[in-house]
């Protein structure tokens, strides 16, 4: 029997699995110190409690790491909580990476599969090209399927980068079916490729945490300079489609306040930020409405500065 | 030969025609006083200035009329102004509306189609009953067709109101097809009520202008009253949805600052602030487009904060 | 003898007693899991721990329950925190609401007289039928004097949303004798309904909380509906005195960036919004006043970003 | 018979009078050059050209004098405006400076009667013998009386900064009546010397303007240094006093970003900073109401960002 | 005798000279129509009409070129205007460059030679080689020396940008002398790169306007994208010391809202932002001190919100 | 041997040592009441804990006092922890004040040096008198060389005043090579007193925490009345200087949101503000970079929003 993923977890089961250790502090109390840890798999994260830590808990255990632990689930300020008895490092051949970290829903073939159909819609000979000399990469596309799009708040999965831009591409064709007047290449072009630099501004192994460039530079700025390398490798790649294809990625966070070096000044920028927008917000939105089951109040969103809700919903004819 | 309108005028132009009067001011020069005017149409507006008026012009004339005007077409500040012969009111059998107002490019008839076939797709009884208060109310409906969206911004046209609000809801539907925990019945609602409240925001006679109540109390509280009201009027409407369904109109501003009583806390109230947001925009910028002749840079957009580009795009090598 | 209220509680006291719970969480520690609680009544607010919980207080125990409790008082963060050894839930023969809720320090009689006297002030016959409408609706007016104007600034208690409208009302016509040219019938109908819509903003039995429309539609708009209504149903109610009515309350929170749908547009508006302002500060600083027994620096008050002094004042020679 | 005031004219009157000059601009036309100013009296301001200049009015006329015009009005964007067809220098003996320059409409001994009333209901000795160190520096009391509020917005006349200061302190008391706790003594100090520094950061002799320490110091650094400079006069002044009314004067801007070097703390400074608020802004939307009758729309405020409303009004059915 | 330049103009000068057309409109008055301009000259601008335009003036003239035009000096809003009589397009070798564009005081040579000598004073061998690539290269180069920092506000002349940049570089290392942990290379690189992109920024033939990518990328992701290109033609370039050079430039604006995509995070960074700002600042208030002759009270700036003053300073007294 | 100071302990030294107590917090736990503690020396602050306090403990000890403490170095939260095993109040002749708040890298001697030699390059005969009126006064001198120029953030030490004040002028000076135009006496008088008034903001006697005045008043408008007081005891002082001194130090916050009651309005208030801006940040960011030994990231700086990063840096390869 497969064991219980973190979220499937209640009072007083007894687990015995491998977690990937997400913090890890120690304290003290009147007996002594104790190890406070947080623990994440593919499902989410619980916090842990180890009472009377050995050696290697106290000094060899950090971030980052895989370990395997056994332990049983009581509660702490009405979360589950798990109060470890054992804990040892894992080895690379016991554990499989897909359980340790959450993953997009969508499969790697899935989402491959939609990013290359938004690709054949290109009609456009130099954005084909330009569009090919990343996908034809295969270190850099096989980066990219395998790369998260946040630490938190949303798409923060493996995968959830691609799943992301696959989204807000396909959204933007089916906004602009309303407004002939939009480049669609555009629209492709900046949907896949506007968050790309997230594949160097995160590390992305057992857990989700910037780079020295991620922090120094930022994902605009990152794809901004893959974009120009690879263009210049493609002859005669027209000067002034270059402009209109930085101009899309450069202001997609619409406002300088968010961090865009330029607003958008072109119909196709504005329907891009707006995508992102909506699609970053519903993937949010979408999590916490999980953790929810789909009704109520949800605890105070900081990110939002408000609660949400999510109604009687459809969990509403289940017999209660 | 129909006479040209003012957005065909060129220097040099014999000009007879019917126009709405949108400003008038009595100015001194060396010579004595002269009358300066903005004419306007179904097609746009031109400044006219009349050097030698009579006393019509100087005493009666004012904002909101309908005059028959006759002059020729000179320049001021690189842009066509009308200097004007001779001026005097029209009667009311002499000209039509929909000649001295701009209107939607829709018909009536496709608008209203839209709104109906939108209307129809609506699934839960009670919302539909709501709905069908309005709708089934002719001289509301009549109302809602003729109204404007704005004075200048995007939709600022006899029926840019329907047109407005169908592109919003049928936009809502779209982005909806990537996001399945979305109440469609709630887009649907939300979109076509949004901006009912302009209906009464608006005199829109001869010239769109500000009502006392479009002033004091705005479109978003104008229709919440309205939806309140026909609400009450349907037997056993549901508490929760009528909040729900107010929610949505009240927070379609997004934040605060924006005018909005309260901010979007539930996902469809988010989708429907993005799609009021989209549609605005692209109204108002394809209304510069237009201006552009679709290409090359617009003069600066006070509303924006910026220049807008339209690329050197599909019109520059086709022959004109 | 009357057993202390909270307020009066100093360490080493043994208390049995009928409080409200607030809060409250299941933490665990070395030994197991404790309970750990806020406890309310009329005077104030308190900490609570109990460490040796039974099934009733691990299992049932919930937020707005009233309970009877034993313990003994100690102290925590340099603040009274109640050792709990008994508790049970409270029959509702057994105590009265009043002890348990924080109240108004003015009786329902005094508030009620403050309401009417002012009605009686206004010269309109219009905006006196209205008024009436609402006053003579004994249940209305019956959950308006019980309601509250908030959850914590001010006027937090069972009757203070009508102590603070009476106030409000009561200080806009003092302050109006010095501007001859306001309508004092508009001041005191807006002083006295701006803040109505909190009676169905927050449920206020145990604990003071917010309701689904509290959230979703929030006070501004509750009201708002409730004028409407209640104009219409009076023959002859003239269509601008209600704009004008609904412009007081719709713009009383004075800036967009506050809630306000429109911003004020007649000089009553302006009044209104700064008595508003006026009296809901002074509140909340009478209220941190008294935890400082009216002199020295209060702690960091969060919702002014600042920390308030008193003064070496009155308080300081007089005998304790 | 009296020359009529600025505020009287109308469409071809003849007109022969004194008036400051507020601004001057020469520029030129097809035929040469023309001056373009604007005069001043007691009543207003209008705007003025002479189309055929002498010598004097290009070459020595300048803003701040005062003359002797003749003309006849004319109208310009809808606003009367004189042609000059004679200027010159007025002698001091040939005008009275009361019928240049705005004044208060209450006269110096009303508004002395006042001040003196408010201080005699000061209690505390020191607070009153600092107050009496200024209002028996009689060089002081007569700059005080004679000063400004501002160059436009509120008060802006000779007489408006005691007139002011009254209402403020006088409106201060009456919200105080609410709320038992305030330092009345406090409030009538903050009130009669907050804004007390105007009166060296205007010069108000034929045009009301700033002066250099106006600008670069402003006027509640310069009213601080004389408090400090006249409370050092008095023999065992307690410094924890000049603490409170020094911080009364600094913080009645109420928010950093209004010019306050710190915000409101005590209790009073809060009243202080709302009165001033209140009476600043009744008395800007007075002296805008007066321009309308009393009635109507204004003219969009830009100091507002909207435009006021004063009803249908009393106004609108009596007798003019 | 060389003619007059602009800035030396006085009413009733006889002028024939070479001028930049800077802007052009045609306007109608009552005798027909007239051409308004604005020249320029390496001097400064000025207003300039033409009352009797001839065909070449209404049709062919256009901003950006350089004109022959004679007239006479008059006066129009305080300020010299030019009366034009005749107007002719200029021949290349009639005028030459540096007489029609304003340039910056020091010459190339000078201003090579500071460049130069700033570079000299780098240890690190990657970075002098990284800024060799762009110093040996003498196109780029040149186009360095004669590009323009800005339109308007500072340094906004031929030569200005190179200027700027040694200012820049020069007191980041003079502040430097106070903080010894700073890395003085890191400063030199970001002092003499941080703006370069301005090159691509401005056409700065005969006037100072955006080119498309100055707009749509701007000019810090355009000097980002050559220092990536550049770094990576170099052997064995470090990544970390790419990520740090370029965090250099991408943070130079300081803020997010003033248009950096990143905030600084090295304290190099801060260095380089602050003292970006105060040779902004004071190369903006050294133009406009020197329009004052050094002294007296500015015209408001709109750029700063506010007046700047020079005191009553050294020129008062001096002979002139 | 000398014992270690705070910043020196490692986990499981004994300590026995003096120190400040700068918090004090009794908690509750299982087993009673415990002492919570954060503890001050020269060197920086340890957090502490007393398991079983005594009644001293308990009942006397409290914030500013120093004491005589002994225990053990242990961990919590990652951080050192002191638990207390026994504590009492120190005598006077037991401890030097040196060692137990944190003091100026510079000494007494070295700072009041720096401080006169930048006296001494002053022209102005009057700035120069006021110079001395402040530097002559003993007590005052000696104060100012006592003073901390904050609580936390930047130079929070006893002597960090005088320190930043030297660095700030020096600054200037340096800066002001650039710029010929700038009055450097202004610059050293604007330098040497911008801060001053912290003198009397600060209690700095075993703590470092706010005086009323430095609240209520705040440092820039104390030494505002510092300045003038003693420029009025210098006979002939002139006006124009005294106004110009006194913007210098009342603008030197930059904008009003930072809390200057006027914005600089002199080119030497520009270069003021930035060389303080400079030196604050300057020296927060060497105390943050101190703590990594000037390598890697730093925690998140809260009043920086941000992370900062000190590179693979100088420390990465020396043996330690």
């Amino acid at each position: 029997m497969e064991p219980k993923k973190i979220v499937e977890l209640v009072k007083d089961d007894q687990v015995e699995g491998f977690f990937s250790i997400r913090h890890k502090e120690i304290r003290e109390y009147v007996r002594g110190r104790y190890v406070s840890l947080e623990l994440g798999d593919s499902s989410g994260r619980i916090g842990a409690v180890m009472w009377e830590p050995d050696q290697f808990a106290l000094d060899d255990l950090e971030a980052g790491m895989v370990v395997k632990a056994r332990g049983v689930v009581g509660e702490y300020r009405d979360r589950a909580q798990l109060t470890v008895s054992r804990i040892r490092l894992a080895r690379e051949d016991e554990y499989r990476l897909e359980d340790i970290m959450p993953h997009s829903p969508q499969t790697d073939e899935v989402r491959k599969t939609r990013l290359l159909a938004l690709r054949d819609q290109i009609q456009d000979a130099n954005i084909r090209k330009l569009t090919d000399r990343f996908f034809d990469d295969q270190p850099w596309l096989e980066g990219f399927l395998n790369a998260a799009a946040g630490k938190l708040w949303h798409h923060a999965t493996i995968g959830g980068l691609s799943e992301h831009s696959a989204n807000v591409t396909e959204l933007a064709l089916r906004v602009a079916q309303g407004y002939d007047f939009l480049n669609r290449d555009y629209l492709i072009f900046g949907g896949l490729f506007h968050d790309a630099g997230k594949m160097a501004t995160y590390h992305t192994r057992t857990v989700i945490d910037f780079t020295d460039e991620g922090r120094l530079i930022d994902h605009i700025c990152l794809v901004d300079d893959w974009v120009c390398q690879r263009a210049r490798s493609i002859d005669g790649f027209p000067d002034k489609l270059l402009i209109a294809l930085r101009h899309l990625i450069l202001s997609h966070h619409g406002e300088r306040e968010f961090g865009a070096p330029v607003v958008p000044q072109i119909p196709e920028a504005f329907i891009l930020y707006y995508c992102d927008e909506i699609d970053s917000k519903m993937g949010a939105i979408d999590r916490i409405r999980s953790r929810q089951n789909g009704r109520g109040w949800s605890e105070y969103v900081n990110m939002l500065n408000r609660f949400l809700y999510f109604g009687e919903g459809p969990s509403e004819d289940s017999p209660q």
